[in-house]
C-alpha cells in the first residue's frame, strides 16, 4: 500500500512534468507561428489544446484517487493539493498559447510591421521559467523557485519595452495602430505566462516554507 | 465528529462567499475609482487586497486541515477540492481590481478621453457573474453555472466593441493612444476577471456532472 502510494504520487509528479513540456512547446510553436508567419502552425498549435485540458483532467482525477483511497501525511497531501493547483496555471498557460497562435493568423495576413525581436525573447525566458517552476515543484527546490519570481521583472521589462516601441509606430502612423494593438497583446499573453510559471513557483515556496509570497501581479504600462 | 466536519465544511462554503464579495467590491470600487476620478479610492482599493490574499491562505488551511483529520467521502473530498481551486480564481480576480486601480490612478492624471459607458456596464456584468458562480457553487446548481458562462459572450462583446471605440480615438488623434491603451488594458482587466468566474462557473459543473467543458478563452480583437 505504501509502496504503492509513493509509486502513484511519482506518476503524478511524471504527468505534471509532461505537461508541463507540452505546454511549453505550445508556447515555443505559437510564437514561431508569429515569427515564421505560418498560419498552418498556428492552427496546429490551436488545436493541441485539447491534449493539454485532456490531461489536466487525468491529473485531477489521479490527484483525487490519491486523497480518496489513501490518507496522505500532511506533507503529501499539501504536496497533491498543491500539483491541482498547478495544472490549473498549466492549462491557462496553454490559453494564452492559443491566443498567440490566434493574434499570429490574424497578424500573418497582414505585412509585418516590424522585425520581431523582443516577443521572442520574451517567450524564451517564459518558457525556462515554466520549465524551472516545474522541476522546483518536483524537487521541492525553494531556490530555484525564487529564481522563477526573480526572473518575472524580466519579462515586465521587455513587455513595457515592446509596449514603447510599439507606441512610437502608432504615433508616427495611425494606419499601424490595429498590428501594433495585436503585438501589444501577444507580449501580454507572453507576460501571463510568466505570471503564471511565478505563481506556481510561489506555490513551490508556500508548500516547502509555509509562508505566503503571493503579491498582486503589477501591470504597469 | 461527522457533525464537527459537516460545520467545519459549511464553514469553508461562508469564507469563500465572505472571500467573494471582498473581491466583488474591490472590483466595484476599483472602477469607480476610474469614472469618479477618484484616485484616493484606487489606492484604498489596491491596499484591500492584502485581505483578500490572507483569507485565501486561510481558506486553504481550514481545506487541507478538513483533509487531514476527517477522511471525506468522494462527493465531499471534490467538493473541497473545487474550493481550493476557486479561491485561487477569487485572489487573481483581486489582483486585476488592483491592476484597474493602477490604470485609474494614471488615467486620473490626464484629461479624461471620453465618457465612461461600456466599461461601467462590463463591470457589473463581471460582479454579478462572480457572485452566481459562487452561488452556483454552494448550491450545486448547473442551470445557475451554466448561466454564468452564456454571460460570458456579453463581456466578450463588450470588449469588442470597447476595442473599436477605442480605436477610432487613436486613428483620429494619435496623442489619445497613451491614454487609449489604458482604458483597453481596463476593459481587458474586466474581461479576465469574467473570464475567472467562468472558470469558476466550469468548476462546477465538472464538480456535479464530472464533465470537463472548460474551453480556451477566445481572446478575439
Amino acid at each position: 500500500m505504501e509502496r504503492h502510494f509513493h509509486e502513484e504520487l511519482n506518476q503524478v509528479k511524471q504527468k505534471t512534468l509532461r505537461m508541463g513540456s507540452l505546454v511549453e512547446d505550445m508556447v515555443e510553436r505559437a510564437v514561431a507561428s508569429l515569427v515564421d508567419r505560418d498560419s498552418h502552425l498556428a492552427e496546429e498549435t490551436i488545436a493541441f489544446d485539447t491534449k493539454v485540458d485532456n490531461l489536466e483532467v487525468e491529473i485531477d482525477g489521479d490527484c483525487l484517487r490519491l486523497l480518496a483511497l489513501h490518507q496522505p501525511a500532511a506533507g503529501d497531501l499539501r504536496f497533491i493539493t498543491t500539483a491541482m493547483k498547478i495544472i490549473s496555471d498549466l492549462e491557462r498557460m496553454a490559453d494564452q498559447a492559443v491566443n498567440i497562435s490566434q493574434r499570429a493568423i490574424e497578424l500573418n495576413e497582414e505585412p509585418q510591421l516590424k522585425p520581431y525581436i523582443d516577443i521572442p525573447i520574451m517567450s524564451q525566458i517564459s518558457q525556462k521559467m515554466l520549465r524551472d517552476s516545474l522541476d522546483a515543484f518536483v524537487r521541492k527546490d525553494v531556490g530555484l523557485a525564487r529564481e522563477v519570481i526573480e526572473t518575472d521583472n524580466k519579462v515586465d521589462a521587455l513587455k513595457n519595452q515592446v509596449f514603447r516601441e510599439l507606441l512610437t509606430f502608432m504615433m508616427e502612423d495611425p494606419r499601424t495602430i490595429p498590428r501594433a494593438i495585436r503585438l501589444l497583446l501577444v507580449s501580454r499573453h507572453l507576460e501571463r505566462i510568466a505570471d503564471h510559471a511565478t505563481n506556481i513557483a510561489e506555490l513551490v515556496v508556500f508548500l516547502v516554507e509555509g509562508r505566503n509570497i503571493r503579491h498582486a501581479t503589477q501591470q504597469g504600462v
